[in-house]
């Protein structure tokens, strides 16, 4: 029997109900959390979004009430007046513990079904039940939480931004499909029979046109979208803050970025960032961490070791030197004390980077213990245990091969090995670092051409434009990522603001002129009117809010997520829709087998 | 020759600059607006977007710069540093009109070819040749104002909720497709062939389920579209401040819509709205002003004279009367003096609205004079001038017909005579009015079936529940719309909370319960588990932008829009795509013939 309100208004929020409001009558409203009947009395836990509070209902309180309390269950949605009173057996562990509430009258707005997951913070159903019923699953106050702390952090962007005379410009969602970069989400169009607009995977041409528009500071909190496989920590939408500047270079960028992170870091965790923020090139986060966003929270760097690794008789070291690669290694405290099983799963997990193998060397008690020392003089190897810093309990990890092999491998054996041995446990450490003067450029195999490392509008650094046809991988870029423990928080660029560049740029990454201006004609086109001197950044906000959240899931940070197969389990979308709808759009859907599935 | 920062900074904006810059060394950046050789000095006026300041450059002041200067074109985008000095002929119409910068040196950043259109505010290029170009419109000082003012509205609005504890939460753009209401943009899935995604018409079910899951209360400015044909001021995506609220009612919801409401026109155009905001019936709405969005900055209300008419034995207003229609007029001061042929051309408007015929009288020095005087005594005639409170001068414009058209043609006549007569020349007010109390449901003559007058989920009144299945035309909705200015600014009602009465609804509308399910299944799902009363408020945020900027053209207040075949002249989009896109998809385009393209 739902009760309508009838002009009843709540008070207070359940969380807010504390000793201030002892001997006052209040009225609040939400969810029966669990029912207890005691002693002759019922107790309700009544959650709102704000918290718990205890209410309790007797034949003496209120005789009706009380007979409509018996009915309670589980989510029922309630409103209920009456008088706080101090609680006789208080709760400290609960913001409302010392008090609770005398049921004086009690509505019932809505009755609840059992519902099919727990309302608790601890809840282990499947992923798919908790997205199916995402609504109660919401409910949780852990997940209250996220979600303001998503509200709270989106405010502070905006207000610093808007305080620093950003502008936040909505740019379109039904754009042309450029497909250069991930997957377009594509959405065909009814006035123009067979052809098709895409989602954006970023508002990076527009907030570009926006400089050439002469808006000199934008930002936007913008959905992205990509239709890629989804690994985990990715969603076909995702949402990043997107910033641009004019007649600004990197440092510009650099100083405004860290004012938004130590405002954002602040307000939401009062945790005090330091700026400005340590910078680390492209070059020695490779050479040291094997990585372009390296965990700086421990150390473990990776060392070269090539000029000793020469004097020994192994061949596998000798062949890599010889190739042109190196030998390097790293230190790991005491990881001397590993079985060889563990360090045999190490080789294997080497593997998967493409080195081809994983030297160790350990220093027990007993001695060095090492399948490579036959191949070496005990000075030799006692050389590299001086230059690795080696102690007693330690284990040192090799590699040799290419240099962007031994990188890779050293690089993920630095991460697997802090993971094993539990090195940031309990650490509650942010580090942030900026990668910056990345390559330009990446060779890619496959295509067998340069692509992009960033995009194509990123501007070389001044004086590496030189060798732009010459030497294309020698090209530096004014890129810098922002790495936050190990994880890219955000990047950006200073941009090409220059036709012909630009042009030389496309030509680099094998663009014909034709092509490069079908696509991007509109941007080449807006650079012949005196494009400003720019650049910007974007940051990943669902990313962040997962720091901010400290959940490594990225569907705990948003609303109404999609699954791994991009599919609602909730709303069922997508779903199969009317023929007619296809048919204004002048497509048909094709059968795997390629019949149409029309026939 | 395009020279770089290399360090140099800007220090103020060139709107800036006034005479507390005097005897400063400054820098500024931006676009040259206009350049004059004038007794051997160049004079520059330079624009960024906070104005327009002139700079002198002279041999005397510095030769090479002076000499730079002299190449200088439109739109170069340039950096000047000098010294600020008092002007010795000033221009008091500019606000840096005091004072000039003396170039003393002088940075090309990037040359502009001659632009196809003029960086000039009071511009007459073409609509397509503004959109082509829209980075050169953007760059008119008018419009930078307009995303300044949308920047800022934005910013109030957000303030405002976040003040009165509301959560900005992020709805999916990935959407299943609910055929009820326009036209979906449809999204293939790349995972499910044969299925696909539709991009939102609003957030309405997601801020539903929000508040099933506790959210209390939600805001989004969130992005909605539809594939509609469009028609002026309609673009296919738009934006919306979409609000919902949980444990109220109607006069909440109305309360806390004026406080924002008040907040904007105080904040952006220093404008008090006097609250509470006057409200009307929709029955009165429609019996006096023809219409649910009434303009009531003028008079010329309708008024009922059937029983005047009854008398006469004019056929047309007999027949009306005995088909259970009326006989109603509006009286139009000033317009006795309209020429017959205008008048004639009066008739032929209503037409459009399918009245049969508009009767008239006029009221001048001469005397009385109207067609229909033959039909009726002049006691009788008089009587209706007395009710009309007609005086020399008026017009009185009198439709017999169903009610239904009597209020259409009526209600636009009034609004097209304003317009003729000027009546709202430089009338500066916004009259806000709520329209309350709508019809649940309109009978759509075309589907012979009831449909949805705001939407399915809106709440009947109380009282009228009773009559949903008996005489559902009769049933009047808690829903609410804000109007201004004889424009819809936004609407909202509270939602039905309830899987029964929610079924009932999807019933009377046609709906088998297999068909609501389908559509709306997740919903009427999640109505089991302990709703809570809730209702909300959407505003057409384009249209509030359009307001406080004075423009009735939308396309003025969208960074990027599209024409009005939903196409953007810009970038080109929509746009053909790759095969290999489409395979992916599995779909195939298909040539208006019918046969698919790609054999």
């Amino acid at each position: 029997m739902a009760e309508t309100l009838n002009g009843l208004k709540r008070t207070i929020m359940c969380g807010d109900v504390t000793e201030t409001s002892i001997d006052k009558k209040i009225t609040v409203m939400g969810w029966v959390q669990r029912k207890r009947n005691l002693g002759g009395l019922i107790f309700v836990d009544l959650r709102d979004k704000e918290g718990i509070l205890q209410i309790v209902f007797g034949e003496e309180i209120n005789k009706g009430a009380f007979e409509k309390a018996d009915t309670l269950r589980s989510e029922y949605c309630i409103a209920v007046t009456g008088m706080v009173v101090k609680r006789e057996s208080p709760n400290e562990t609960m913001k409302t513990g010392m008090v609770e509430l005398k049921g004086e009258e009690l509505k019932i707005l809505s009755e609840s079904e059992t519902p099919p997951i727990y309302i608790k913070d601890d809840l282990d159903a499947s992923e798919n039940i908790r997205l199916k019923y995402r609504y109660l699953d919401l409910r949780r106050l852990d997940m209250q939480k996220i979600f303001k702390v998503r509200h709270k952090t989106a405010k502070a962007i905006r207000d610093y931004l808007d305080e620093n005379l950003f502008l936040e410009v909505e740019t379109p969602i039904l754009n042309k499909s450029t497909p250069e970069g991930a997957r377009d989400y594509l959405v065909p169009s009814r006035n123009y029979p067979g052809m098709f607009y895409a989602l954006p995977q970023s508002p990076q041409l527009f907030k570009q046109l926006l400089m050439v528009s002469g808006f000199d500071k934008y930002f936007q909190i913008a959905k992205c979208f990509r239709d890629e496989d989804l690994r985990a920590n990715r969603q076909p939408e995702f949402t990043q803050v997107d910033m641009e500047m004019s007649f600004v270079e990197e440092d510009d960028v650099i100083a405004l970025s860290e004012g938004l992170i130590k405002k954002i870091f602040k307000d939401i965790l009062d945790y005090d960032v330091q700026v400005p923020i340590k910078r680390m090139t492209y070059k020695e986060a490779m050479e040291k961490y094997g990585s372009d966003k390296p965990d700086l929270r421990f150390g473990m760097e990776i060392q070269d070791i090539s000029n000793i690794a020469a004097r020994t008789e192994f061949g596998v070291f000798k062949g890599a030197l010889e190739n042109g690669g190196s030998v390097r290694a790293i230190r790991v405290p005491g990881a001397a004390s590993m079985g060889r099983k563990d360090i045999d799963r190490l080789g294997e997990f080497v593997k998967t980077y493409k080195a081809k193998g994983l030297a160790w060397i350990t220093i027990k008690d007993e001695g060095i213990k090492s399948p490579i020392a036959k191949f070496m003089s005990e000075d030799v190897m006692n050389e590299i245990i001086t230059k690795m810093e080696a102690e007693k309990g330690d284990a040192i990890f090799i590699v040799a091969d290419k240099n962007k092999t031994v990188f890779a491998a050293l690089g993920a054996l630095r991460l697997e090995l802090a993971r094993k041995l539990e090195i940031l446990k309990d650490n509650k450490e942010f580090n942030f670092v900026w990668i910056t003067e990345f390559p330009l450029l990446a060779y890619d195999e496959e295509e067998q051409r340069y692509t992009a490392e960033h995009h194509p509008f990123t501007m070389p650094m001044d004086e590496d434009i030189q060798y732009l046809e010459s030497d294309p991988g020698r090209v530096r870029a004014k890129a810098y990522d922002i790495v936050l423990n190990g994880e890219e928080l955000g990047g950006g660029s200073i941009r090409i603001h220059d036709t012909k560049l630009q042009e030389r740029m496309f030509k680099v990454l094998g663009f014909t002129q034709e092509k490069a201006w079908e696509r991007f004609g509109f941007l080449m086109e807006a650079f012949k009117f005196g494009p400003p001197p720019h650049g910007g950044l974007a940051f990943g906000f669902d990313r962040m809010i997962m720091f901010l959240c400290n959940t490594d899931n990225i569907k705990d940070v948003i609303a109404f997520p999609k699954n791994q197969n991009a599919y609602c389990p909730m709303s069922e979308a997508p779903n199969v829709v009317d023929d007619k709808q296809l048919e204004e759009l002048s497509i048909k859907t094709v059968k795997k087998d390629k019949e149409s599935s029309e026939e």
